[in-house]
């Protein structure tokens, strides 16, 4: 009986009348309006496409109904969508004027409206469909027992043309499959530019047939056939995703001088002289812009290489050429001097302005890092603008300066995920901000950003917990209106847009529990599981310090692995100590000593754990330290004993200390804000 | 101080002596001694390669490499082993005579040294190595802060040369990522065969260059390229195994008579007279073995198919060939008259018998399911027997009838892990029983078996937990001596092979969790984790029945595809429920109690749940009966309350009713029991 007016009443919840502030969008569209009443999905549920699109709607529809079912379970009837009009009298209609292009500048707009009976998409062409079926899977509601659409109107278009994510394939490899999962979350994130940065010091990554010594010698066995480009290129414009590769030269180049150390600059350019790096780190290896070999090679290389890409441009690199090795070489430096190159940017300039018609070849323009923007370079180039406050500069300052020359930009820097930086961090990175001072022609020449996945840190179980959910947040920066910047709403829309990840096979949750397992030796995971939600991974590559240095091959299976910027019960405690200070009432200390408590109990728990689990020992000694102070705040809070403030210094001394896991304390700045207040 | 005191007692505990029932190896070695003493692991290990091995060994060493230190976080120097003799001193020397064949009937043997000092491997060949390096592996030891392996020889080989896995690419088609990882899986496993089954009614799965329709209108766009085949090819033979693909014909047709219905039996066989199934079962459709045109296809299918594989042996199916469109067509009716064919027995000997020569052109001899043993079949050919209780047969009847008519015999009834069956079933059921009365010879021509995982209820997400770890049994069951068969032991030592198995990619654990995060809608999954280790998925294709039918793009993301057969407390409850019997002790009642409040709790935290997750809905009639169930053996044994036997009639008959969940009750056996004892 009491089982029977338990249904009733879930029965009774159905379907209550959403407030859009509770619709988890995510990049949240630049017009939504809720109205009364819901549409109510069934088995019966059906897709129809009109208009004159190309044939990726069909794959983006039929993807689409198969989410949706895998995620209601009901059975939807619909297998694939395989032409237009098939269905027309399908719930769903889409209708797209045109067939879109995957080039930069398109119209991706797109109307979605839902009514109790039909939901229409409208959009000039496939592209701006896609989105709409990503925001309508987001709109999708539930109540006790069954799934729904509110009625609504969305009218959407993204605000900067280009919404990127660079993955690093050089560092460590990323097998097709992590591609192309990455590829699914970028579009559902609306993301429209995959980079692939595929030749770096410590790997050539990509098959060419005419020279096999790139990847005999340059790869270390693991690199991409053209088979398996082509397949992730198509992949990619299915998604409507354009596909942007990366060779980076001149410098950069140890691996393809592994192969080829006769266009190298250095002296000794024979056989051997090179090696591919098993080491992070900037590199002297250069290739030799006076040595016409050089520009054979990379023909041979463009030659090939261009036809995978239909992309306009090519991006070639050109950053941290450190120019050493062009210096201590006589020859070199003697062509320097006959053609009047004052320095090594005029080299480099020299060097870039050869690749150009080597790409025009290929009706190719070049894209590369903002240190190609000498004084000749070509105006139809991109620069890419990735240095700031690490390299000595002004934030991003190349962004705006090559879009004042004249150039079109994209943003980089801020957007460096591999930093380990908060969210907050890259959310309110924005390309164009309020205060730029640019003439309109000058702020359309700002394409948008790329968060860049740079990969000595990451191999194929963890690069997606580095790229989400952060980029979720890159994603909202590039598409939504400047406006849309609220912490707290990003925040409650993250937590369903991260789960949601892992529908399109994202694996940022499910792998953090399989290097915990191993961690904790196949034994209870909760202690390291919390643990895990109060640490944060050292930023800024520090995790290469305290004696420890990470080669290609070290283990990335490690505490530090497992977690994440934006520790979750940091920011909770953050928020317990907050209230707590503005409101020292009963409850509000409650909440916040049963932090304490919790952290006491879980360091008991984690020296329990470690008797058989040699892994848990690096961070023993930081989890004593939150433990002592957990202890003594305590007595504080309970037992109402005075403060010692020395004591507490030599406390949070303690717990400061560089850890052996290359972790820190996420908690460790409240808990101070908290020992500060009461002194 | 109390913490200096912990890590002095937790370094005190090192290296205890290990007894060899402690291993957790799988599958158990032919012979072990574990001796005084370990050996301790340090970053300086290295490993060194002598003798003459195919180069396999080197991959395999460096993945060896590479595992240890993803385990155990030690930064091992060594960064690749690329060729012999390389680290003349390293700890760890591997000697293999000759390079290994991956053929059958290789000397696969092993000699596995562990002393204080040094560590050596002898083998006949890489093969054997390899399968060295697994032992090594396995024997793995931690204290509190180090790792070591114990001092010990093993010396080892396979019972049987046939060690296979069969993958059902067609039903369900599995990416080139599901399919390694289940290879690295397998040799962790030391199975040698994989059986890729590439063609059904349901798709047409392997690029044929010059027949582009069998992609084109057979597979729904789900296909191996050629390359890709390749690349799996070599991926298997650097870990030891052999590949054998399939093409099931005549039967098993629809997706190639899709694309050329020409060939098929129909009298109608006009374009669109077949279609590639989208429901599981047996179809009539079958391939014409009277018409020319049928073999010039499947000699163009077998020379682009057959160079591909290196294994001397085709699979060509073979099976549930209805006969039925062969009865329909007079024009084959009157061929087999003429040839006086006298049942579509003969006419598919005949079938397969054009189909030697055409193999054997590329050196493969047959191999096919038990329905190809007919009188005239060539004794080259290999007998895959598979019909058991299921087709109304004594279980793996032809495996004997094949051996003792002089045919190699393959088993997989008892093998088909797609049923659903508990883990004992598999263990137990040895291809080459005490009993069998066979002699020396007829028992050599048993090669081994097969798992064979069958895809009509396996997506990606889910075919890893139908494979393992039961695969590890059957594994186990073809390599280690017969006597090898406590249940217990393997279950001790599954734990840890199962949680090992992760370290090589398979998904089992971390994807479960992910159906349950669906399942619960991104709420608390801790009750529906609960009540799915006492749930087990519908057996032997049940889960189509109840008015429910899978088609191939039905959603399995439900609660049965989070559930896995011999659920883990359902064992535990098991446990409880004889140890009471046997000694009604309090103690024994308070272990036995504590599930019934467990399952209490889990219904009501399940039904609070399911407020916000419709999937949820289907299975809480299911808990909601056990709950039942458990508040009235709660009232017996608290209250000493009388049991009534009708009353627990109902209940137990309403905790049987078929779920709409598709899964059943695993502890209802148990419950009954201990209700039986009561009256």
């Amino acid at each position: 009986m009491k089982y029977i007016v338990f249904i009733l009443l879930s029965v009774c919840l159905a379907n209550a009348q959403i407030k859009k502030e509770q619709l988890d969008l995510m990049p949240w569209p630049q017009s939504i309006n809720v109205m009364d009443g819901t549409f109510a999905l069934s088995k019966k549920f059906k897709v129809n496409i009109t208009g004159n699109p190309h044939s990726r709607i069909f794959i983006g529809a039929t993807n689409f109904i198969r989410r949706l079912d895998n995620r209601t379970g009901l059975f939807l009837e619909q297998n694939f969508v395989t032409k237009v009009n098939e269905v027309p009298d399908a719930e769903l209609q889409i209708n797209c004027t045109t067939g879109g292009k995957i080039e930069i500048n398109q119209d991706e707009s797109y109307e979605l409206v839902v009514t109790t009976n039909k939901i229409t998409i409208n959009a000039a062409n496939d592209l701006g469909a896609l989105h709409g079926l990503q925001t309508l899977l987001q709109l999708l509601q539930n109540n006790s027992t069954s799934y729904y659409f509110p009625n609504s109107k969305v009218i959407d278009a993204p605000r900067f043309t280009w919404r990127g994510l660079m993955i690093d394939a050089a560092r460590h490899f990323q097998p097709i499959d992590v591609i192309k999962r990455n590829l699914d979350a970028m579009a559902s994130m609306k993301m429209n530019v995959f980079h692939w940065h595929l030749a770096d010091d410590q790997g050539w990554r990509i098959e060419v047939k005419k020279l096999p010594k790139l990847t005999d010698l340059g790869s270390n066995g693991s690199f991409y056939s053209q088979e398996q480009i082509k397949d992730v290129v198509k992949y990619a414009s299915d998604r409507g995703i354009q596909v942007i590769p990366e060779i980076d030269i001149p410098g950069h180049a140890s691996a393809i001088l592994a192969a080829y150390p006769e266009i190298g600059s250095k002296v000794d350019n024979e056989k051997g002289s090179y090696v591919v790096q098993t080491n992070s780190g900037i590199y002297n290896s250069a290739l030799d812009p006076t040595n016409p070999e050089t520009y054979s090679i990379l023909a041979m290389i463009f030659d090939e290489v261009c036809p995978l890409f239909p992309s306009n441009y090519f991006h070639i690199g050109g950053d941290e050429n450190n120019g050493k090795e062009w210096a201590a070489n006589p020859k070199i430096q003697e062509f320097m001097r006959k053609n009047k190159l004052a320095d090594k940017h005029d080299l480099q300039t020299y060097f870039n302005m050869k690749l150009i018609p080597m790409l025009q070849k290929h009706n190719k323009k070049l894209m590369g890092w903002e240190e190609i923007m000498t004084e000749n370079m070509s105006k139809d180039a991109i620069i890419h603008a990735w240095r700031g406050t690490n390299e000595g500069l002004k934030p991003g300052e190349s962004l705006i300066q090559a879009a004042k020359k004249g150039y079109n930009s994209v943003l980089s820097n801020g957007f460096y995920i591999d930093l380990m930086l908060s969210i907050e961090t890259h959310y309110l990175n924005d390309p164009l901000s309020k205060n730029a001072a640019l003439s309109p022609q000058e702020k359309s020449r700002i394409l948008g950003g790329e968060a860049a996945m740079w990969s000595e840190l990451v191999t194929p179980l963890t690069i997606d917990s580095r790229i989400w959910p952060r980029t979720a947040a890159i994603a909202e920066r590039l598409w939504s209106n400047e406006s849309i910047k609220d912490m707290n709403s990003l925040r409650k829309r993250l937590k369903t847009i991260s789960f949601r990840l892992e529908e399109l096979g994202i694996t940022h949750i499910r792998n953090k529990e399989v290097i915990l397992r191993n961690i904790a030796n196949n034994q209870n995971t909760s202690a390291v599981h919390d643990f895990s939600n109060i640490c944060e991974p050292l930023k800024n590559y520090k995790r290469n310090g305290g004696g420890k240095k990470y080669r290609m091959h070290s283990p990335l299976t490690l505490f530090a692995d497992a977690c994440n910027s934006d520790a979750s019960d940091a920011f909770d405690f953050k928020v317990a100590v907050t209230n707590y200070l503005e409101n020292k009432n009963k409850e509000n200390q409650v909440i916040l000593t049963s932090f304490f408590r919790k952290w006491i109990m879980m360091n008991s728990d984690l020296m329990d754990l470690s008797i058989n689990a040699p892994l848990v020992q690096p961070f023993l000694p930081l989890s004593k330290s939150l433990n002592d102070l957990s202890e003594k705040l305590l007595l504080v809070f309970d037992k109402n004993k005075t403060l010692d403030k020395d004591e507490f210094k030599v406390l949070l001394e303690q717990a400061a200390v560089r850890s052996d896991a290359d972790v820190e304390l996420a908690v460790l700045n409240d808990v101070k804000r908290l020992i500060e207040s009461k002194l």
